[in-house]
């Protein structure tokens, strides 16, 4: 079977940000369908491994745009596991035009959990579960996820988690922290800039109704992060480093 | 030309609610991506109209579903338009299971504006502009729009528009609004009770950055609205008539 999946996409009505160019969002949604097809093709999807007691939980998003596509452009999104490693697993995106160029590129990284104990397994013991067979020893040419801290004291603001941020889990879903995070980067930027690479990293997972509380600091001119932290406990429940390129 | 589109949908991983049902935001921008399509497979859809320096306006959308599609489910989605009268043209929708049972309904008010002055304009006018021609006179089994007054003096909830809440016209994007007013309606009853028919009535336009007042008002167990105004102004910008049913 082909290691590598390949579905093609296009930008649609509804689905572009006010510069006419596909939503992050939608983006995010796109990667995460395609990554779940392409397990579930190889025998590890949602599915099987909810039938098991485990469950993928991603634990970084790296996403790197050097063109966001336009209303009505076609594109393919591909994606392959290139590595394991104990608790974790390599998952990579390459996004192409149709004349070869490509759009961008995006690494991510999934731990497979125990659904009842919410813990790590490590993956090496789960070798023979066919994950091997799947992989793909090949890189994408962006920078993997670096490290960064935040020491806003005072957030920028506060948000609760409603009903539309969950996902099939009760969890707030990986997209709609990304877009908690961009929308907490202002207003104005957005009409001079794009986002050209997100950084996100998940650190614990939320329910319906937490309060949460984002801290945004500024780096550069083009370069900030937010931390969202839950009001109650101030646990850190994700982080995001945004770069900008000009529109 | 067949005057009524259909198109199908499959509830895919990453579009399902906590309770493993389609979300209610990723059925609207379907809803929207259906009726663009219609329009545009007859004349007057958003390209067309750009070039004439027109534009459509949702005014109003009613959505009943008696079953949410659960993930990995089909269905098919039809649009058609029955009428237009001076300043507003009706569009149905019909949603149906691969078995022909009917999964839902909707109902929506469009306006065709002048993207200059963004008045609307008297459609009679336009009359040969393709529309009549397009028009299929049949109803969905669904009661029209009401009208309920939301009389909260107190905010629910605060929020701020950000990048991700826009469409390609710079405003807050129609479903957006959807999302919000459902998660100003708490957290626990989405846990008994799931949205069965919303009611959306879309009063103005706001852009990134305009600050937003939820107002929330429960007429009885299952029955709540939500009106969002800005903050600066109190103008009224959307309001939502919700009836939840047992999960």
């Amino acid at each position: 079977m082909n290691r590598t999946l390949t579905l093609n996409y296009r930008v649609e009505p509804f689905s572009e940000d006010h510069t006419g160019r596909l939503r992050w969002g939608i983006l995010g949604n796109w990667l995460l369908r395609t990554a779940s097809l392409h397990a579930a093709a190889h025998g590890f999807g949602y599915d099987d491994m909810i039938r098991t007691g485990h469950a993928w939980v991603l634990s970084r998003l790296v996403v790197e745009m050097e063109r966001m596509p336009r209303t009505g452009e076609a594109f393919s999104l591909s994606t392959w596991v290139p590595s394991f490693y104990r608790q974790f697993t390599d998952r990579l995106f390459s996004l192409t035009a149709p004349d070869g160029t490509p759009l961008g590129h995006a690494r991510s990284i999934w731990a497979l959990i125990d659904t009842t104990t919410r813990r790590p397994l490590n993956l090496d013991t789960l070798a023979d579960g066919g994950f091997s067979a799947a992989l793909e020893p090949r890189d994408v040419p962006i920078a993997p996820a670096g490290r960064f801290r935040i020491d806003a004291a005072q957030p920028e603001r506060t948000l609760t988690a409603g009903y539309c941020d969950l996902d099939i889990n009760g969890h707030v879903n990986s997209v709609r922290y990304i877009e908690m995070a961009l929308d907490a980067l202002g207003s104005d930027r957005y009409d001079t800039q794009r986002p050209q690479r997100i950084e996100a990293a998940y650190a614990a997972e939320a329910r319906m109704g937490d309060a949460f509380r984002l801290y945004r600091q500024d780096f550069s001119a083009d370069e900030s992060a937010v931390e969202i932290r839950r009001a109650d406990d101030e646990r850190s429940l994700f982080k995001a480093l945004v770069r900008f390129a000009p529109l």
